[in-house]
């Protein structure tokens, strides 16, 4: 019997992205059961002294990583257009709004697939998804009404199930995304999606 | 016609040793050649900054980058041995003879030979590579005069040698080890090995 993972995601991450885009087909042809947990790096990052992303920081990691993503994204067909880094928050995006609503959406069956909405807004539409507008529209397109889960979205219960999801990585050593477990084993990275699967599949 | 893709190593990174141990069967096997090139990744750091490998300056990406190396050496069958990370120097380790006496023995046929052996003593032995006995051991298990190499390991020319690798590969946009570069197309990381022989056989 295989264990459940957990993905944890972010959703200014484009290697979230790549995994969100993938990972119900992959698990479910493995028998894996996949919970869905957003959480936000900022704070993580912060504790670690960095105020923004390290592909921001570092330049050379930065410009490659744009380039790994197209690669890996062509690689998995999944479409992908890099951000127009002249425009203020476009990287990394502000995801805090979208964190909250992703909570409330995931306790829906269509949960997933609003989250997959929101990554397409930002990775392959490079749209805002700080924007309220842009969240309700993931929420309508995944099946649900829109007023109900904004109303949830900007509720307190979401904003303290956000810091204690985003508490409950860091206790785990989570320190990027995605990242995956299984049990208290730790995996980061889309490249690594695979290994914790088989992971979960061993005895 | 595969176009031939350059290794970008550095003898005291983990995942350079992962790809070492693979790469020749793994490039031979898709009919791509390997040139084996050491550089140092010291001074790619400190110009982003940092005064030794992110693994010991974020303590939750270290712990979890050894328990990675871990899993990966089980999944390749590469054997590995965490260092004694109380012993001085013992991460990272001081590469810059071992890197010199690359460039002199990677004129030779058994020169990756060499290389594997020297990352073996680091990561399947946890030697210190940084003492000229244990890389002149080295030199005489690839199938090297010891007194040969090692007078070269100590001359000008690879000194000189060892900071055009490194310069060079600042220029090209490295700032990680393992790197691979087919023209100008760069890849990081042992994870991304096949996808670079991927693309040296492409038209």
């Amino acid at each position: 019997m295989a264990r459940p993972l957990t993905f944890w995601f972010e959703f200014a991450s484009p290697y979230s992205y790549l995994s969100a885009m993938r990972i119900d087909a992959v698990a479910e042809a493995a028998g894996v059961k996949v919970t869905w947990r957003p959480f936000l790096l900022g704070p993580i990052f912060k504790a670690q002294g960095w105020d923004t992303s390290p592909f921001s920081i570092y330049p050379a990691k930065g410009q490659n990583m744009w380039r790994d993503i197209e690669r890996r994204a062509e690689k998995y067909a999944v479409p992908f257009k890099r951000p127009d880094l002249s425009r203020a928050g476009a990287f990394p995006q502000n995801s805090v709004l979208a964190a909250r609503a992703a909570i409330a959406c995931l306790s829906e069956p269509w949960g997933p697939e609003f989250c997959r909405r929101v990554f397409r807004a930002a990775f392959e539409k490079d749209l805002d998804i700080s924007q309220p507008d842009v969240i309700a529209d993931c929420v309508e397109a995944a099946g649900g009404v829109d007023r109900i889960y904004m109303h949830m979205a900007y509720s307190h219960t979401q904003k303290v199930a956000l810091r204690e999801h985003t508490d409950h990585a860091q206790r785990l050593g989570i320190y990027g995304a995605p990242s995956f477990t299984v049990d208290s084993e730790l995996f980061w990275g889309d490249d690594r999606l695979e290994d914790a699967l088989e992971w979960a599949l061993r005895d």
